[in-house]
């Protein structure tokens, strides 16, 4: 499948590597392809620069967010929450028309440090925003509740048994991420929590998430709905 | 022990409810006791009226915020959200003053409908503002991600196997509500997110779990963390 996936930070970096994998054509969008590609410093002590993980991933190709969305039949939004209105302008509304855009962004704000706040909650949502900024898209909120490797390998977490959400406005759309998130991740457990204002619900999450982080020792953990 | 469980709706009850048959002495408060006492309509159908419950436990003495909150060394907030400061001011500081105030109450709006929102969030947390309104109270924030019957009795749930939280600035008070969550209710896993701020986590978490109920189907649930 051709998927663009908007974002080159660890997330985009890491759906892409794992979708590429999988033999699927992914073009990874940034806003800036030779400032990204010089970027040869590492984002954080123990990651890779983006120049190196694309040299060390030369089948995924790098494009302008317009050209990742325009070569995608199926489009994430993994750039950071506070730039992803701008970032999807740039991607284009033409582009992202009678598409499944998988929002998996979280609307994060570090202004004042750690542990940051939401720059929107309680009465909407990141995925709200960009489902009435861009309303040819079918947003689909998913994934944004744990890390990037867990997103793309549920399994390496208590066997593959825990939980993930989906809100969405498109019950078709919402289907097909389901079947994606099954066939190309290994996500077991999908629960459909509604429309798209259910996303509050997943966004606001990520306060206790990140305040977790610390008592849990590691990023790589999620929630098991048990009853 | 001396217990006081400020609020008499579901929560309230569950709480005196287990811990009078577990041999506290416990005094449940509100703000008019007549009135109370009077109310003999259900709150919703599938539920008893308050006199109704009252007269099944008479064990539990029931009495005025300042009464219970008086009796009590150890004190409940389970009253509604958006009430809670009245409440804790008609319990009067005087009696909360060196005390642990166990908040278990979320700051929920159903002024709009359904799903609430929360009248606090993101920046602030109702557990920071009872801490600001009353600094010599201990309070800690904890039980507020579950519904009351598994609040008292996390056993029902998946064999006891999901997690439980505690916020509060005060370490030993923390300590020793973990200890009682254990004692008095059957809570083995308690994970202590950190100051009485991260209780912003946990009750954001609510937009969540309100979220769950019909996807899940009951309110009987939790959320096991897993690695």
């Amino acid at each position: 499948m051709r998927i663009g996936v908007l974002g080159t930070g660890m997330v985009g970096q890491a759906l892409s590597e794992k979708l590429s994998q999988s033999g699927h054509e992914v073009v990874i969008g940034t806003r800036d392809v030779d400032a990204a590609l010089s970027r040869t410093d590492p984002p954080r002590p123990g990651l890779v620069s983006f120049a190196e993980w694309h040299g060390a991933n030369p089948g995924i190709a790098v494009g302008t967010f317009a050209q990742a969305a325009a070569h995608g039949e199926i489009l994430f939004n993994a750039t950071a929450g506070n730039a992803s209105i701008d970032a999807l302008n740039a991607a284009g509304p033409d582009n992202l028309a009678d598409k499944i855009l998988i929002d998996v962004a979280n609307p994060l704000d570090f202004s004042a440090g750690f542990p940051p706040t939401l720059t929107v909650a309680n009465t909407d949502s990141l995925a709200e925003q960009l489902q009435r900024a861009f309303p040819q898209a079918k947003v689909v909120k998913t994934l944004n509740t744990i890390n990037a490797s867990v997103m793309v390998d549920p399994g390496a977490v208590n066997g593959g048994e825990h939980h993930v959400f989906v809100s969405g406005d498109d019950a078709g759309a919402k289907a097909e991420v389901t079947k994606h998130l099954r066939d190309w991740f290994g996500w077991r457990h999908v629960i459909d929590l509604g429309d798209i204002t259910t996303a509050r619900g997943t966004e606001m999450y990520l306060a206790l998430w990140i305040r977790l982080l610390g008592p849990v020792g590691t990023s790589t953990f999620n929630v098991h709905i048990v009853r």
